[in-house]
């Protein structure tokens, strides 16, 4: 049976692959620049798989011999890899935590289901034993998706992995069953035997699953077309310790609550998804990404807003502010003396135009479709970009992009070998609102960074577009604090998700709460929302076996969220308390 | 202050409006020759307001008199007027319980609060008392949503229609945050002084409420372009027993489960929607509506799958089957002896051109934007259309319909003054299964009205079409078995409904669960749905103070549906057991 491969335990990406960086030259040098890295490195590696602390596993003798009445040996796994690499997600505090071997939150066991039956005996079992069970997609979330908090009982990994095919597709309604432990390469070349698309691209892509995607409100770089992952859900099954919950294959319905956004998004919660009927498409002739240089972020936005006002809008926008243009292009791949010679006329041409490199934004836009669509989505695309002062880059900036899309996740790991800490924050908030959020959140993100001693880099893209709003996406950097890089990152997290909940927008467009934004939940959704979502969680789940603690904020919550772990917790007095 | 007219007690519309039959002479004619009625008609009208049986008020001393604290009196009503026309919706069975007076389910007393803070502190009360609340919009759903079920306790009608504005209004966002109780054209007046729309009109847009158009997850007439209401909803407030669940005004996120949603379509279960921020739109400079005739059904659903695969879909396409085109034809205002010959010169043409009176089906299409985008989609469409062997009858079919499209409510009033049965069940498939499932339904229908000795007549329209389907709306007609009214539509109703879930459908596609069709609502949303709904009501309604027994199937579902009040319960033996 085909199984997507593991990523690191450690880190992001496939064992075998890392970041390349001869093939980004220029990248560690501008790092180097705006970070005021003097020194040519500090040496920061993750601790060698022998070193990595996994506690004792608990073991329930009762659960286990069930188990094996319906699973094989090869589908229950307690090894120390299999533990590890089911510890946690990949987000920055997990990181911080696997380089160093901390793994408490490892579960006891894994198990990797092949069908919906095993799943729900699984299930069945684990509430009859009081096992608690953490289902895994890919183990691609940055938010803490998987972090485990109750360590009296016994914990279960239910990795969906072999439970990944595309049961049936009705190709006259562009519907596709699909299993939900399908990784994106995986289904899209299930899909592509039919001529079809689910059109869903995010940055986790190679790593992620559709049952992720599902649970956690995930959203692909192309969903100015193709929609965020909860509009391409047309019907669901998840099992939950109560049983099944299944919908119907039917475009829309008035038919009281809609449940199936009671499973997308419950992270878990509430049980596990088996398959969704999927929206899909036929695939496009012709996938082009153009940049294009604005003249500052405003005007860039100006003319994003205008392309949605007039319906006019490509498959993906990608706009840059000038912190994230500099850095694209640190990141470009090593070019030929005629295209360094053309970008030096280009550049005197676009500074007779105007343009200041401090300011100016790089705009990536992918146009789909048939040759003669993508002419046309082009033409009426750049002409708004022109009303707007932009200038057409061409082609090649698109295919850097293109070519690269999905690597920027191993930078991080790149850079944290080189005691430097890199994340990412993002939301969604209306149009209206844009450019004040982004300029009091980046500047409670430069002055939080300065308060741990050290230069800040923060950059910014606009993407994902809606008829009101669009998300706005920061990533920010700095050189870690010595012994105490946890508490500097948890107090830049901490600034720049408050400032996104005090300035009225929401704690993520696509990253899911997790643990990392569980603090701002109920901020965001009211108290009496957070108690709706409990009622469904007692009512589902009375048991609480289904990923425990997630979408539940506690009394205290940010005592909770700076408890990272217990060694680190007993190293930890918070920044900011 | 402004307070929107309530509908006749008894019927559809303003006490002052009724079907004007010499505008539509045709109609009677062929309602007559369709369900051969021999006599000139029975008269059956309703009895008179004094006839109307209201039973007892249930008073509750204590809970009156702490709603005077906060409520002046003209809140507080108990008028046997306010009750009888609070008592049921417009449901074909409210209605043949109203035209007999027997008003069993009126509420005992009618509160109009004029803000939120009125509407917590009565909430807060009738949980606090022990009385339920029914939320009460416009008044105009179809599927029994204000049935009372419990009679032992204090009923009140919360009307909404006094929190009527538009409080703010972001236009460079598109969004406008608006009172739940406002009317359609209240609203749409509101907006337009900004230049905006909501492009919500359904077919009760003059008597329904923006707040009952979430609640029941409602569609407008041109949802082709601005989407069913749950699409539009960008954030809301709803006040539950447990306190006001409040959302952000975020276009996406990914905070966990999405709990707009669990408020969307609640059917007054969990709390009273008191605004909401909607997605709103520039008004289009022109609005078209065009009438093409097909060859047959088949070729008209093809043509419309045609535009939505490439993504030139016009603001409605509403194609009627060759039963709702005769019906349509029989409803056209009367003809000048010039549009008598036009017609009779069409007619030959078409004949020419190989159409079959019998099978042909008039398509209308509705363009809007600026002159030159009507003219570009109406080309776009046009040429699809031929493509399918359409002819484009031009303008006027389209007029008469934007001329009369509210009025069809009407039509039922006039049948039943006559002793005529008219309803109509509609739902959603995927493209793949409308062919198969108006086929299946149509002739269930045809059966079902059969049975009872009758001449059936059944008509059907497509409509709403979305990426992988679309809505199929039944209109069905029959003359009334004296004596067993009820029970002869509750057999027709139930076949059709059963015929929908038994080939794959949803129980509705925008008119709600309400009473009519919650007996399929476990077969819908499968048990663990509606369990999980249970928990929502359970956590934030222990008491179940909101609209009691909706979107709660029983355990005997069909038993409780026809048990449609004491007296007609008493005199009803089932046909369909």
């Amino acid at each position: 049976m085909y199984t997507a491969k593991h990523m690191k335990w450690w880190g992001w990406g496939d064992e075998d692959v890392s970041f390349n960086s001869s093939a980004h030259p220029g990248l560690w040098p501008y790092a180097k620049a705006v970070l005021g890295v003097e020194e040519e490195h500090r040496n920061t590696p993750p601790v060698p798989f022998e070193a990595a602390q996994v506690r004792e596993a608990i073991r329930h003798d009762g659960f286990l011999a069930e188990l094996r009445v319906w699973l094989r040996e090869d589908q229950i796994c307690d090894s120390r890899y299999e533990r590890l690499v089911h510890a946690y997600g990949k987000g920055l505090r997990d990181l911080l935590r696997m380089r160093r071997g901390m793994a408490e939150g490892a579960p006891d066991l894994v198990l990797y289901p092949e069908n919906e039956q095993e799943v729900v005996r699984t299930i069945r079992a684990a509430a009859q034993h009081d096992v608690s069970v953490i289902p895994f997609g890919g183990g691609s979330n940055i938010a803490g998706c998987l972090e485990r908090t109750d360590t009296h009982r016994m914990a279960v990994s239910l990795d969906m992995r072999r439970m990944r095919r595309v049961l049936a597709v009705d190709k006259e309604s562009c519907t596709a069953r699909i299993e939900a432990g399908a990784f994106g390469p995986d289904l899209e070349e299930q899909l592509q035997a039919h001529g079809l698309t689910l059109g869903h691209f995010p940055d986790s892509f190679l790593h992620s699953t559709l049952g992720g995607w599902i649970a956690t409100r995930s959203a692909g770089m192309q969903s100015d077309k193709y929609g965020k992952i909860e509009d391409m859900v047309i019907a669901l099954r998840m099992v939950t310790p109560a049983g099944v919950l299944a919908t119907r294959v039917v475009p829309k319905s008035s038919n009281g609550i809609n449940v199936n956004h009671l499973c997308i998004g419950s992270e878990g919660t509430l049980g596990v998804i088996t398959e969704a009927t999927m929206r899909v498409h036929p695939r496009s002739e012709l996938r082009r990404t153009h940049g294009y240089l604005f003249l500052d972020f405003e005007s860039g936005i100006a003319a994003m807003h205008e392309c949605v006002r007039k319906e006019c809008v490509p498959s993906m926008f990608r706009l840059n502010d000038p912190g994230k243009t500099a850095l694209s292009l640190a990141f470009k791949p090593p070019s030929s003396r005629l295209s360094q010679a053309v970008t030096r006329v280009m550049k005197s041409y676009l500074r007779v135009k105007g343009f200041d490199f401090k300011r100016a934004c790089l705009m990536l836009t992918t146009f789909e479709g048939s040759k003669a669509e993508v002419a046309r989505q082009r033409n009426q695309v750049g002409a708004i970009y022109r009303r707007f002062g932009a200038v057409d880059l061409g082609h090649s900036s698109g295919k850097s992009f293109e070519s690269t899309k999905y690597d920027f996740p191993h930078i991080r790991d790149f850079l944290m070998d080189r005691g430097i800490t890199s994340d990412v924050s993002e939301t969604s908030t209306v149009w209206s609102n844009l450019v004040p959020l982004y300029k009091a959140t980046t500047n409670a993100l430069d002055a939080a960074i300065l308060e741990s001693g050290v230069k800040p880099w923060v950059g910014c893209h606009i993407s994902h577009t809606y008829h009101s709003g669009a998300s706005l996406y920061l990533t920010f950097a700095c050189q870690q604090q010595n012994g105490r890089e946890m508490q500097q990152y948890l107090h830049a997290k901490r600034v720049v998700q408050q400032s996104f909940i005090d300035h009225g927008a929401t704690l993520s467009h696509h990253h899911a709460v997790g643990a990392e934004h569980l603090p701002w939940l109920t901020d965001d959704i009211s108290p009496v929302g957070v108690m709706a979502v409990a009622a469904i969680k007692q009512g589902l789940d009375p048991g609480n076996v289904m990923n425990p603690g997630r979408l539940r904020p506690s009394a205290a919550p940010f005592e909770e969220w700076s408890r990272v772990g217990s060694e680190s917790a007993s190293r930890t007095s918070l920044i900011a308390g």
